[in-house]
């Protein structure tokens, strides 16, 4: 090879302006063009990888095999560590993007924190420790000599902010300091599972110090809410929030407040969580401030949290026994075009089908034409079936002459109420595609939530007996009047496997016996109680 | 404290929507306000930061207290690390969302790959392991349990990446693959520097397979042109892309490409680094794929950084003894309105500031309020000159009865051929102030890089004798012909501390004797020496 010189860098340049002019002119971005080829690879191994076994059948088996054939995940070398691929990392991107606006939006900053942790910060506040212990990494040789204080890998970062905190903050009008952080994390998984539960996940971090416990209760509830909306809104998880019962709170805080989902096999997700400290963290690294009336005075913290296991949740909320279903909001590619032709009707398909993915990426629509020549159009459609595109559009030289292009939905929810199913596949005009696709595709988005809030309801149960619990935890969730307490929670499940998901924010004011042991009921209203993730 | 209700929610929901319409009422952004106020604090700690030691008196300790006193940085517990606080972690936003644009549009796909690395792996390659072996963090303690085998905290993730690759590509059809991970690396640092040499920094790694070595070192070179123009159009650094000699290469490479910049104290800075791996790594890993003509060959492939430490670069550009200068187009706050008013005038000035706010928020212009009413006018001048901001706006009430607002230039730099320095201050006409400043921005930006680049172009000198050579570096660079042996490279290094920088890539066909030892020159062309950080 020659030494490169100026016309090798004057080539990379041509090579540069040529792609962005291709896109421009309405091929597929090459970014999108690239996640399809990186990711499907347009080699034969796509070939075997529309068997995945019916999530009816074995649910655990379904999603297992689904997060590699779609090619979301793959393994890593360290046990119960994830490559996140592509196609996966783009869901990431769009949940990031949101949050990141809503987070934003509030008057929080990002920032970036240490990834090693002193040992000694993570032993500062006991329960924390406790807590977390049994998850840690520990680095003790680094630049070719042992430590002499072991480094911990953070799990979460409470301590290490808590203890930079409490040097930036010494007055009142320090406060409140909203600070957030998009990370990875080690934990220790003894049952690693991908997206779900990996030894590492990325994720964002909220943490808050405030002048007085009501602000810092208003801010755990405004976190809460951002997840509420990112769930329902975007990956359209119609999530139930509230509050933690004792057992189940964060190492170290006074409260816990989460979002609850339900996954297609009647399991919880706990897709966000958001912790209200009180003064746990402010005493021990010492966060406080000088007051208007000149009192130093311990800071309230906060902290909250959404990873990357919220996929997951996408995953198990909407996938079907085809594979993936994405809501549109979170669809990577929310249509795809694949244009059907051989030889001389090849170019004419191929440019009505950039023409159209010109005018609907215009119209900021998420669109891909796979112009993959070697594999049929039959392939082509499970792939992407597979891969859960909300819609899919076919384009043949018999379409192209009567001006349309056939639509075909992944999914088809429409109750009695509303008609019943539409048809599997319909023609739309050409002409009108693009008004016609966006209202499609803001349906489909109201169709999944739908589907999956119809499907919550149907398994969220009215329990005021064990047996009517125990079948409810069976394939769903049980909303009950318990006791508050833990050894009974213990027991429940121990008999059920089921656990206290939360105390719902919203739930009606109401006492009676506890459904397992008949001891009056705490909390003062019914508790939502699930097998989990 | 009462428990959570959906009162409690309904009042955050509340405390949202209010933030939300204040920022659209044309207040700041709550993210930027609250950047301002928890990055400076209110408190009087400020009172004592705008002593920085002058960059003329003590270039080094100028740099290490100016980090800190902006605020851009704060150290991390464990030795070498940092903490990027808001204020630098928004230059950091910035300087990657023009770069994972300028990847993403070249057909590349982001993707995440583990943090910790089986010791193995690191091992394969004989040049990266004996390259990084000094700079290691080792696991050997995970989960409660010492670990059979030790895992790296990835220092780079060649490895890795090259491990995972091996298994999605088999095919023709899946080249190129065109990789990208923002991530964070660890490397253990013996000499630390804030933001420059850092144990854990941020970064962004390309990794790329290709079929053939012309294919790759085409994609070596588009890198480096990412990284030129995001130098050149965002951080305003006035680079010299150019090849590494063989001293100077990346652990494991056949070939390293650089952009080098030059800082206020004449030293270069490597601000990004592209590297050709041949098939080193494709063989240490098994990248390989079937040709069409069925043959199985080893791919070629590419790695590429750009990391945090571009952000050292930005302030040692373009900083002076006040503080920091930041461009425009990499600024968190491009302009900052300064009302300056008491008592009954106070509302009326901050209303007109607010009102001009927005109409520069509408035109996409960064702007804030500093509406902090405990702090002096001059306090708050002295600030944001420290901090950077590129115009300042300070509008008081007779500001307001004219009509105008005064516009004060971090920077007046204008050589005598263009009519010499403006102005420290001048009245803008508050009506037009919009189109003024849009006009002023684009020209500030165009001052700095005319002022780094003049800068460096001074201190840029061809050297044809030993004493001319060691004048060159001790203040800046050298353009020098060498014989290509290193040992004649050590031997400079030993003088003069100085290093060969770069092969640039559109230097001038030239041949002669070694600047150094008088041999016959290597690679057809002078070649950069200088200090370097």
């Amino acid at each position: 090879m020659t030494p490169a010189t100026t016309s090798d860098f004057l080539a990379a340049e041509r090579l540069r302006s040529e792609r962005e002019n291709q896109s421009a002119a309405g091929r597929p971005a090459a970014s999108l063009a690239a996640m399809a080829r990186d990711e499907r690879g347009a080699s034969n191994r796509g070939a075997s990888q529309h068997g995945v076994t019916p999530q009816s059948e074995d649910f655990s088996a379904w999603y297992n095999e689904l997060v590699f054939k779609a090619e979301l995940v793959d393994r890593g070398p360290v046990r119960g560590t994830m490559v996140i691929r592509p196609y996966g990392y783009r869901l990431w991107e769009l949940l990031q993007s949101d949050l990141d606006r809503r987070i934003k939006e509030t008057g929080h900053v990002n920032a970036y924190f240490p990834l090693l942790i002193p040992e000694s910060y993570m032993k500062r506040e006991a329960e924390h420790i406790e807590g977390f212990a049994p998850e840690l990494a520990v680095v003790t040789h680094a630049g070719g000599k042992d430590l002499d204080e072991p480094l911990i890998i953070r799990p979460s970062s409470e301590t290490i902010i808590g203890e930079v905190m409490s040097r930036w903050i010494s007055s009142h009008r320090d406060l409140p300091m909203l600070l957030n952080q998009w990370a990875n994390v080690v934990r220790w998984e003894l049952r690693p599972r991908m997206l779900l539960r990996t030894t590492e996940f990325l994720w964002q971090e909220g943490h808050t110090a405030h002048a007085n416990a009501d602000e810092a209760m208003t801010e755990t509830m405004l976190a809460l809410e951002f997840y509420r909306a990112l769930a329902v809104d975007t990956a359209v998880m119609p999530v139930i929030a509230g509050e933690k019962t004792p057992g189940e709170r964060f190492a170290g805080a006074e409260r816990t407040f989460t979002i609850e989902a339900m996954m297609r096999d009647g399991r919880a997700l706990q897709a966000g969580t958001s912790h209200f400290m009180g003064t746990n963290f402010a005493r021990a690294f010492n966060i406080q401030y000088t007051a208007q009336n000149d009192e130093v005075t311990l800071c309230h913290t906060t902290s909250w949290g959404m990873s990357s296991r919220m996929i997951g949740g996408v995953i198990m909320t909407h996938g079907d026994d085809t594979g993936l279903v994405l809501p549109p909001n979170l669809a990577p590619f929310q249509v795809v075009i694949v244009p059907i032709g051989r030889g001389e009707q090849e170019a004419a398909v191929l440019a009505a089908a950039d023409e159209l993915a010109g005018r609907l990426r215009r119209k900021d629509v998420r669109v891909h034409v796979d112009d993959r020549t070697h594999l049929s159009p039959g392939f082509k459609f499970n792939d992407w079936e597979l891969r859960g595109v909300p819609i899919r559009l076919e384009l043949g030289p018999r379409d192209l002459e009567a001006g349309t292009v056939l639509m075909a939905r992944r999914l088809n929810y429409y109750p009695q109420a509303s008609g019943g199913d539409r048809p599997a596949k319909e023609p739309l005009s050409l002409d009108s595609a693009v008004a016609r696709l966006s209202f499609e595709l803001a349906a489909f988005q109201e169709m999944v939530l739908r589907r999956a809030t119809d499907f919550r309801d149907e398994r969220l149960v009215r329990t005021d007996t064990w047996a009517d619990f125990v079948a409810a935890v069976a394939v769903g969730w049980a909303l009950a009047l318990h006791c508050g307490d833990q050894a009974c929670e213990d027991e429940i499940k121990a008999e059920t496997t089921a656990t206290a998901r939360c105390i719902p924010l919203d739930g009606e004011p109401e006492s009676g016996p506890c459904v397992r042991c008949g001891r009056p009921s705490a909390y003062g209203q019914r508790v939502v109680f699930g097998r989990s993730y």
